[in-house]
């Protein structure tokens, strides 16, 4: 449970930091800038996590894996952006699979360190798109997340299914991967279709 | 007092909510981001200040009525913007209320924490403008208390009379009272009558 | 060695205060924006290596002593901000200086609480770079630390540094001295000279 718990947050971690790295590259920071983006795109949903639920250090600065796994993503898509870029929407793909996995870990840890199961779907929506709210104010932009197709609503409701799962003492994979197949599938369907949620209309822009 | 400082926050959670929605919706974004920023608002000076204090999870995390506040909130104003709006400078008097409340109730609360009176005062200050800093980072706008008249001055003040307050040993209450309400006036006549602290003029713009 | 510490990193926070304070006057905010400025590119790296470790309250809270240094050098930037400005490229400047210090001093704190040293070389580069980046996301603009030349990498270096005089069992001061310096020299020598890291050249602008 523990290790499954590590993996996801490493794999996670590799799929942001591709993301934060694109957006670096997009931006024409320096190789470090890359890295820095990609570190912090990774890390800054579980360390917001970590933070506010009491787990300090966090996981990220425990343990040298996350460092060195948003590194090599970083490095990769710097030195060989153009095979990044040829797959379609790199940036919002990455971002789902990120979205989801953390979404899913995130409410689990929430939970396992006694949260209420309201506030541990909270936890792991915002566990969720911390990495991408960093990454974008990094490069002083309005988070994606703000304006994006059922963006946190995709985290919010992974998250939601993997706290049900855990109520329901269904085994932890089940709830976890249900909750990330949903989250991600939302997301991709969003993205792939155009759904969103209402926009409002001011009177004046 | 445990009960009163409670109440104080939420009704502070609210009002900056308020604020938070109202900017969300004038940067047109999605119900969702209505919302996040809506919350962002409500408890990131709350939350700063607990991470800052030792106070984890933080009152937002540990407890779902802050959530509930601040998405009641950012719905109203979601649905009913043009209510929120008809009211003359909405964002402005709900933030000079914030600001008030939560100046107050954070000097409160640092101090119950033991930290140096002086210091209680900065985190009383931080945690009534840290909501509005992060509302405003989130649309990546220069956030207004850097350039709004008294603004921080006006939290600081407030702040430091709940904290002599305390020192004088007077009812809880009644410091708190006193320093919310010149918080908020000063806020409000310096909205009103363009009050400002002095502007440097650098050589070259 | 703890008054050592205490020093450095006061000496720290006065530089970065003053560059923070400079940036703040640049962007025309008021005497109070001006002063949350300096505070915020003072404290906000030690801030985020003390809550990362654990050390709560931080050290910029638990001690009035570093809101002191920076509301003094946040005042003589504001009212002598022309003599500040006569100084050749005087944010350049005090921020190499800062971050020098900042690095070499927060990778020692992170290891004396335990910290791996490759993490504590992260943390120390973290809080030389956070201070920065703090800085300018409050005036919504990208951070320096992203497209500077050489600039995480001379902090990290530092830090890597002064570890390495700790696992080398040197006298502290030894370690710290000779990191702060690299990092300084290397910062120094990258504005005179425009050294820097490779960028990446995307398909489109």
């Amino acid at each position: 449970m523990d290790l499954f718990l590590v993996v996801l947050d490493l794999v996670g971690s590799f799929v942001f930091a591709i993301s934060g790295a694109t957006v670096g590259v997009r931006h024409r920071l320096d190789l470090f800038g890359v890295l820095v983006l990609s570190f912090a795109a990774a890390v800054s949903g579980g360390i917001a996590r970590d933070v506010l639920i009491g787990a300090v250090p966090p996981a990220a600065f425990a343990d040298w894996r996350y460092l060195g796994v948003a590194i090599l993503a970083g490095a990769i898509t710097f030195f060989r952006y153009e095979d990044i870029e040829r797959l379609r929407n790199p940036v919002q793909l990455f971002d789902a699979a990120g979205l989801a996995l953390f979404a899913v870990a995130g409410a689990t840890k929430a939970l396992a360190w006694g949260l209420h199961p309201v506030m541990a779907v909270l936890l792991g929506m915002l566990s969720g798109i911390g990495g991408g709210i960093a990454r974008d104010m990094l490069v002083a932009q309005v988070p994606v997340v703000l304006r994006a197709e059922l963006y946190a609503v995709a985290a919010a409701l992974g998250a939601a299914v993997a706290v049900l799962g855990a109520w329901l003492a269904l085994p932890p994979a089940a709830g976890m991967v249900a909750g990330a197949l949903l989250c991600f599938g939302l997301r991709f369907m969003a993205i792939r279709h155009g759904w969103s949620l209402p926009v409002p209309r001011p009177r004046e822009p």
